[in-house]
């Protein structure tokens, strides 16, 4: 019989727990058995020792197990999901999903909401008027076949030691372990079902792990994590230097989202959308069947995103909310912009509103920021080159956000003479 | 302002923490304004990066901080105290504290109980009838006026702080720590008051820390963290491979103490105990003034003792509780006896009831083990090597026990031909 003690112990001293340490201590932290302080020291001696392959993949399933693991095999098309590690400005999931679904795939994206400064798919999309991000377990299976696509909170049941983990990692300063975030990711994604997945590894000064090389061995280790439990698993490695598209806020992306779904949109943003795209219908076999981009095109992309939106309360025709205090901020000279600052204009906009800090806040519909030029456009003296997009009620609560987001994107952006060199959007494929 | 989270970042991160930082998180972990499960993923960080000396002086300096610091200077008297590791048959603070009292100082030894194999000095004692642990400060006081020799717990005003972060690492496995360790027994002892202080730093198998390259770096560190805090002290590294003296258990202990008070003894118990004394003796300058030998060979040191236990409620005259249950352990070979484990010895007499596993947990006045041989004594084939003292209630609840403490001393001890090498009993002097 083990313990507590012993599982920590061992970990603390650099050696691999054995299969039945990983399953009691996941168990036993899930039905409060272990206590919250015992596991933060285990996840701190995790942050120091790290997990081995062996480990890693039991403690995954150990999480899976913790709950209920969604069987879709009977939806009638093959199912097939993507996840980000977040990024600024990161709207892909709203036109990849219906885009992905009009392709002949169903796409079963359980997500969250943002914390800090990365926005969360539910939050923007909870901005469209009606719509409901709560669905059944039968309501989602019956939209998936339906609609093919559903984009929903993760129902209690799924993975539950993710839920109490990730909370604990959250006080205690043990986010920063590739093990641990990977596990967290792959437990929630597998045990929702799906039976692909593709990954967008974000890198550069925007993202959670900035460094090629630790986003590449994020990427690694959960492509193996999938394969481990018979999800087709493929991951891209994306530059997150600066925001995706030319929006960060909720409405203001769900905006952007609607250009894409009509055949329009930022080009890096549509670049990342079809590649996703590709990569999941290839993970399911539909490659050679449908072209996203020309399912974008025609219309039917944009009929799938009205069915979804539909589907789960929302009038895809209503007006979105905006706000009209806008404040510019403009370049004193000219030239080309060299620099725009992802992590930055994140801040900013989580300041102004769009993001929360703390799990229980509400966030705002119309904060944000549109990025008026990005690295590579020209710019000439007294061009606005960002636009904050303040929310009246919370700037009159608080009229110091305003200063903030001003103060957090001051050196978050330069112009020089010349055109900066630009690294391509899509930086390694792997799996 | 700082916040749980950046003082673990900066230890996770192997950075040093600033004063403001130690002085916040110790008081307001005190305060419980951070949680149990963000102090123990700390201390963990701090099993894994360490304290630098800097850190290490002001963490402890944090924790005295949070209590009281009880001022000695007006006794009349120099104070001076030991502190001993932890060891197997470790009786050496009961004829210790009243015969440095004879030699003219004052010893204010605010004791523990026993955790695990090692066993705790007020354990002890109150196998003696009628003798209580408890004493407020003013009686304490007065009795290291009237009397210069008190042993009684410590007040729950004393270091605070270390009362709750000793509690925590015992079950979140951070006690194995060198800062962490040095830390809780220097608090402790430096809040008691006391001018001068001994430090009996075990090594060897029965030890806490075997290592001798751990031992002296734990005795260095808790000198240097004396003498920060304007406490004079020295350390000497004893050994504990084989239990001290010839008896391990509550009142086996305190009879055996009063063999040395009596002026006889084993002979590596009075050793221990002349060699502790002459140390404290020379750090309040009282070396030349008495000779500790000649202390106990005049009975001055038995009259310290009975004055000790008569101010707190005992009887020095009372007959000691035994049981008549014993069980011998004999050789099946002659020659010599070469290896008697002191761990071995240890979890015997714990399992036998003489220890607890759990602080809550009562202990036997009784039961225990007496080591009839010890390493380099002659043993003949049938020969008695040790007995074990069996308390009749406790063996009637369980009788599993005895089989579990015979299972113990198996392989714990050997008969060789040749008697064995044995290393000085005291090791080094650190200070």
């Amino acid at each position: 019989m083990t313990n507590a003690l012993e599982v920590i112990g061992v970990k603390r001293g650099g050696g691999e727990l054995t299969d039945a340490q990983v399953d009691w201590v996941i168990d036993a932290y899930t039905r409060g058995a272990v206590a919250d302080e015992q596991m933060s020291a285990l996840l701190m001696a995790i942050v120091w020792r790290g997990l081995s392959p062996r480990e890693l993949a039991r403690w995954t399933a150990a999480m899976i197990d913790s709950g209920e693991r969604l069987d879709l095999a009977t939806i009638g098309r093959p199912t097939v999901d993507k996840h980000s590690t977040g990024g600024v400005g990161d709207k892909v999931s709203l036109p990849l999903v219906p885009l992905v679904a009009a392709c002949g795939a169903a796409v079963p994206q359980l997500s969250g909401r943002g914390l800090g400064h990365t926005g969360g798919t539910l939050d923007k999309m909870e901005a469209i008027p009606g719509w409901r991000a709560t669905l059944s377990t039968t309501a989602m299976r019956q939209q998936l076949q339906a609609v093919g696509a559903v984009i929903c909170a993760a129902s209690d049941t799924l993975a539950p030691a993710d839920r109490k983990l990730y909370a604990l990692r959250d006080v205690t300063g043990t986010v920063e372990s590739i093990p641990l975030i990977a596990s967290s990711i792959m437990s929630k994604k597998i045990a929702e079902g799906t039976g692909a997945l593709v990954l967008d590894v974000k890198v550069g000064c925007g993202a959670f792990l900035p460094s090629i090389g630790e986003a590449r061995e994020l990427a690694t280790t959960m492509v193996e994590l999938g394969a481990a439990q018979g999800v087709r698993t493929a991951a891209l490695l994306t530059g997150m230097d600066s925001p995706l598209g030319r929006t960060v806020g909720n409405a203001l992306e769900v905006g952007e989202a609607l250009e894409v779904l009509a055949g329009a949109g930022p080009a890096d943003l549509v670049e990342l959308t079809v590649a996703l795209a590709r990569e999941m219908l290839a993970l399911v076999g539909l490659d050679s069947a449908s072209d996203p981009v020309k399912a974008l095109a025609d219309g039917r992309a944009m009929d799938s995103w009205r069915a979804m939106v539909r589907a789960q309360g929302g009038d895809p025709d209503a007006k979105l909310p905006v706000t009209q205090e806008i404040v510019h901020i403009r370049a004193e000279r000219g030239g080309v912009l060299s620099r725009l600052d992802a992590r930055a204009v994140g801040v900013a906009a989580w300041l102004l509103g769009a993001g929360r800090a703390r799990k229980e806040e509400p966030v705002s519909a119309t904060a944000g920021i549109t990025c008026l030029r990005k690295p590579g456009d020209r710019v000439r003296p007294g061009d606005p080159v960002i636009a904050l997009h303040v929310d009246p009620a919370l700037h009159a609560a608080e009229p110091r956000r305003l200063d903030a987001a001003l103060d957090a994107l001051h050196g978050g952006w330069e112009v020089a003479d010349a055109a900066p060199a630009v690294a391509p959007l899509i930086r390694e494929r792997i799996g």
